[in-house]
């Protein structure tokens, strides 16, 4: 629990909790521990809600970014994908991530329980439950990020127990180094919100997937052409990155981990404020600069740049000023633009362009810490960003690896053109157009 | 208002209400009346508009699921209903359900009223506007899963006068067994949230409708086969099972009706958790016997499962361990994967599943209560169980074979082969493609 | 900040903040300060999250109602018009319509600042930052209806600037007057939560648009036959009206703009209840008006009369009685009814139907106040409804007409015919079927 003891003391200490049996003695304190104690474990459980919520948004618009032979696969891999973060941070990922780490590199091995019926003893400051349900849906984005960058291409089953080894070990372990209380967070690295910890995390992963996985067939031609394979439903695209907004008020806001002072609850509301205004700088600096440089605007790329910016500025989204907030949101929108060609000229195929807005933006958004928060310092943030990029893509490549040489990892290519829906899940996604009304 | 006083009159009586007159004197309470009252009528209102999203949710899951000639229909019938339910649980619902059951079997007849502008008196707790808000939403729920079960064949205005009896008088008087004080209650049956009262009394109402109207032309050959229907899309059922999933958190969270007291949001924490894990559990144990005994993953029963773990652990969120929960959701989704091909083979036409879904998952997870709560007996759930399902199969059954006599209740043979879009709704769900693109 | 000293100082009088010094001598007071400025901060940040909601209901509301020629269009301006508003609102739009308006006509120029981080002073009641973040999303509302009414022929960049104009100047300076204390505040007009100030100013201007720009080619014919163009996705439509009416809990109750009494907790109550019956009453008017008038249900209509009926309740959504609430709710679904066919008479071309829904069920629901609120009075609300009228249609028109002289605002009628996701955006909203899958 090192993350909250960590973030939030300076507001306890402030109005409330640790002061609260001193000032008993005068008068009520302004909060009473019992209120703070509701209004934390409240705000665990509206952000957890909210970030759950971004489970669907990652289906959404990976369902509506692939074409439309594959689109139930990326239907059936998210719900799965979901609910096995759950069991794993369950089963091993949150002790793992937050028992006794002690300035150390992991935690202890076993499952997690919860408090019983009627409840936590009042110093922990929340219910553990719903500490519990927060974290727990950040592992899920992490792993979601990854199943965009591997579709059209990779089986159902080893994707799944790639999700397993993600969400039991890989994430768990690197989140212990800096929110379970870790050497980084003695270093004094800074990641409010988890530009690092969750979206690189979660790009790397997926990065390693591309890597080893390969492109899909028909992306890139022998003479460095590269052919558009185009999305099956604009609309669904931008559902899931409304909804991908919508819960990023959740996972930074919550991310305050305490609301149960006005100085709290007043930096929740400058997240929201601060999240919400970098999104929107990069949806405008992308539209701008495609406009300039293509003379059209790329739907892909607004939706995108809307991503990035929310990416950028999780690593600090309460210490910028709005000047700040609005320079780091552009600059994470300005990222897709170029990085997603990049991409394509390293021949790496990203279905949904994961990794420019995750891997790219998040590391754009860890970087910047420092120009607004001053305990943070920009050679601890590039050792941080390197450690987790050295483990995550290291640990990930060996996973894929072991995977691939085991029980393979991709389908044939007959299966690809045929479509993963056909071969793996026996459901087509629109089964009376599109590719499912061109019946074999 | 038995529920309230029912469920949480322990939690109450540690800190808050009912001891703060005392307490007073000596110093201030922990958590005043007053504050207590403000978070708990917050819990209705945040649950209540998380309960509302759960109509959205079933609109999408069964525009998914139904062919895209009846697409439209799905989507008018839905709102339709969901504004039905909202007028009747004023018009009648409430008050028969919560006013002077006292240990008997319906309430008293009569519009609802809420409380003057300006508030509420402080000793009822919470605003009893925001109780009729989240009471209203779950009457609206049960109407929901009638509404895809008897989906592509029933005409609108037979199906929109059942809704009226189903919100205003079937599930408001059995809701009044329990929720409103009456005999079951007292007997000392338990339904946490709503397995039986609310998904169950739904599922007998759709499996009455089902026998009733008979199954969709061409479902089942005069040999036995059964010819699959394919829902239209795909990502439309998923983005409606994860708005389900997402409502739930009120749906089960709120249940709690008490959000005032560090006992009360820390039991809320843990349904959260709980309720969470249970679907988790129910789409891996689909997922897995899927692949066991098909070969395939089909993506709705990866979805359905994720629905009947929700339903198993809604009558008893709170008290399960994890260990336990696992248990009860998995056994869920095991029941989607046996249920369904049994319905086919008993030619129950159920479009979306709602039955194996809703009624069965019901009952199994009306009947595992006692396994973690004490408090229950296994033969009084049971007595519960047949209860609801005698009482609401025989009435509704009844109601439908009235509008079958009188008005008739399902489409000609030419306009079902038509569509319900062209012949009731006159506007196709996609007239660009799918079905809307062979114009006659 | 007038908006919220206006309306909640009788509450803060009952149980708080204006009490507490006088009170806390004697014994503390039931709700304190502080805990009443968490209470209030969290109202704003939930109903600030529910109407950015909103931005993604009328996304997929608009990506439903228009050709598949044109959907990622649609969505492209949905989220570029979200992204400009809350960087306007910034800019000049919250101070233009909250400072220094004192019984005028308009604010002060110059950003918006927010409070330092750790907090605002205890005196203002809530944080500042969450209280633009509320406000912030009003605008953008404001800006999305215009958007649909203008959909299938208007350019992007065109329709850009003028959501640059909209939300930074025109939507805060109207705002001023009402919500900022300005004239038709001292006046006595009474629009709780804007169905004149927000759905009425962005009805004018989106009939400014329409008149200026001209109907789509095909809609209207030599001879007055009107054309049918129907939306490509019904669905999506249903799940945007469903989005949009879970986004207005946020909308019309968070605009009680306090929560820490429990008269004012009881009352945000009451407005879910109205809000939700209005929205009910208005599908069930609509649903009956087109059977008896066409014999089948449009299942559009229906939809617009929900929004129709929650749009006529928003002016006063707490006064009202339920009988109020439902005939205010129906009439609003009646007028969808009828005012849709009258816009085709003259040959308005409103996409969506959002000058009905917004601007009529808006200017109806400001008007019929009077009948439950005693403080309002028939007069003062035509007065606001006229102002209102003639400040957003001349000066829309005259950007739109600026517009249209300098760089033109409608593209060509062969691009129109292509459709613009293929002549502006480059990405085609369904590549494999509907109008994408006829490649030119």
């Amino acid at each position: 629990m090192m993350r909250l003891v960590a973030k939030s003391a300076a507001s306890i200490a402030v109005l409330g909790l640790m002061a609260a049996p001193a000032m008993a003695q005068d008068a009520a304190p302004p909060v009473s521990p019992e209120t703070q104690y509701i209004f934390n474990t409240l705000l665990f459980l509206i952000g957890g809600f909210l970030v759950m919520w971004m489970a669907a948004g990652f289906a959404m618009l990976e369902a509506g970014m692939v074409r439309s032979k594959n689109v139930s696969m990326q239907c059936l891999k998210n719900i799965s994908l979901y609910s096995i973060a759950g069991l794993m941070f369950w089963i091993t990922g949150y002790n793992l991530m937050y028992s006794g780490v002690d300035g150390g590199f992991i935690g202890s091995f076993g499952p997690y329980s919860f408090d019983p019926v009627g409840g936590d003893a009042l110093d922990t400051g929340y219910s553990t439950a719903s500490d519990w349900f927060f974290q727990m849906v950040f592992v899920a984005t992490a792993a979601s990020i990854v199943s965009g960058t591997v579709a059209e291409r990779i089986k159902l089953w080893p994707f799944l127990i790639f999700t397993v080894v993600l969400t039991g070990f890989i994430y768990p372990i690197a989140g212990s180094w800096q929110w379970g209380g870790g050497w980084l967070s003695e270093m004094g690295f800074s990641d409010f919100a988890g530009s690092t910890l969750v979206h690189s995390v979660g790009g790397w992963a997926a990065l390693a997937g591309a890597l080893i996985l390969g492109a899909r067939k028909g992306k890139y031609g022998p003479d460095g052409q590269v052919t558009a394979l185009p999305g099956s439903s604009m609309p669904l695209a931008t559902l899931g990155t409304f909804i991908l907004w919508l819960g990023w008020f959740g996972f930074n806001g919550a991310s305050q981990l305490a609301m149960g002072t006005i100085g709290d609850v007043s930096d929740i509301s400058r997240i929201f404020a601060n999240t919400n205004l970098a999104a929107a700088s990069g949806v405008v600096a992308a539209i701008i600069l495609t406009q300039v440089l293509y003379k059209k605007v790329d739907v892909t790329i607004a939706l995108n740049g809307a991503l990035a910016g929310l990416v950028s500025i999780t690593a600090e989204p309460l210490a910028p000023s709005v000047w700040q907030t609005v320079f780091i949101g552009a600059v994470g929108g300005a990222i897709v633009v170029f990085a997603v060609p990049l991409l394509d000229k390293l021949k790496i195929d990203d279905v949904v362009g994961a990794i420019p807005v995750h891997l790219v933006a998040g590391i754009w958004g860890t970087l910047i810490v420092p120009l607004s928060n001053g305990d943070a310092s920009y050679g601890v943030q590039l050792t941080g960003i390197v450690a987790y990029g050295v483990f995550t893509l290291v640990v990930s490549g060996v996973v894929w690896f072991i995977l691939k040489s085991s029980m393979g990892i991709r389908v044939s290519d007959e299966e690809e053109a045929l479509g993963l829906d056909k071969v793996e899940v026996g459901v087509e996604a629109y089964p009376e157009f599109g590719a499912g009304s061109q019946r074999v």
